[in-house]
């Protein structure tokens, strides 16, 4: 299964923001839809007055089982209503570190940039998402999703943040931060 | 970029044999044909003449370090003129297998079936790569493809029996076997 975030005239979600982070950023648009299909025809060609950036929800890659079972415990799902915001932020990572083996990336990931550890705090208060797209052939490595209440706006910049600040973000060397907001809760 | 292998009526690569190992086989075919491309459309519709599967060279998931410089230092590269004989092996694991983590996979990969130690031995003799299409949404999680030459064909069914009785290959439920033959070498 496919998961197609087209930003464009239209959609479920009002895009508030759209920064480039880091590398190039992505054509401004005022709607994005989130969709799933079981096909699709790779690569995405570029569009004049938009984008379409795809990923598949995969497999977990660097969580051990007792952080795994942490993770499950703690996490809310996606589409709880009370969460009208949403971030969707496209990230691509170095070549050093796809040059990296399994184990010095989940070093970094974990012993280094205490990924999951420091974030479980922020659960389930703020839904996340990480579909894969590297092998997919597109622009980005990874497309990360979260949905979250207004209440918790300024609990998710503080997450956003903290991540910034770690050494496996020292190897990003493209990011798009685009920041939406639920149109109506029964376009939903 | 996607690697496409096609099963059809023409190709660099006669098929000399295609049996199911494990779950459903493949359609038989006189000839395979390997292509390099940017694009596909995924997924890869069913043909009544034959078949074709698509996969992704990517990054290593489960070497260590030591093991990715030793496999370096062992292995042939693809495309030698007296490697004559190829085998397309499509692997699909169990939900099972997916479900483990990142770790328990390693450990069984390596600690329990001695996966990299045991197979060092069989490079340079037998060149071969792996091509991920778990997240290409098709019928394989995996195809392996192994190059080698006439003299090496016993060595390479070491490998292969070698392969099946590890408890990593517990986990596969799908497995097909074709072995080909260049049709002429200034074909290549």
């Amino acid at each position: 299964m496919f998961s197609v975030f087209r930003g464009g005239q239209s959609g479920a979600w009002q895009v508030k923001r759209l920064a480039a982070v880091k590398g190039e950023g992505l054509t401004p648009t005022p709607a994005l839809s989130v969709t799933h299909s079981d096909s699709v025809a790779l690569p995405i060609l570029p569009s004049q007055t938009g984008w379409r950036l795809v990923g598949v929800a995969s497999h977990v890659r660097y969580v051990e089982r007792a952080e795994k079972e942490q993770l499950a415990a703690a996490q809310a799902g996606l589409g709880r209503p009370e969460a009208t915001l949403a971030a969707l932020i496209p990230i691509r990572k170095s070549a050093a570190w796809w040059e990296l083996t399994q184990e010095e990336r989940r070093g970094i990931f974990e012993d280094k940039s205490h990924h999951i550890a420091s974030t479980l705090r922020f659960l389930p208060a703020i839904a996340r998402q990480l579909y894969h797209c590297r092998d997919l052939g597109g622009a980005f490595d990874f497309l990360t999703w979260f949905e979250y209440r207004l209440a918790h706006e300024s609990l998710f910049e503080e997450l956003v943040g903290m991540l910034r600040e770690t050494e496996e973000w020292s190897y990003v060397e493209r990011e798009v931060d685009i920041r939406v907001e639920r149109e109506r809760l029964d376009a939903v």
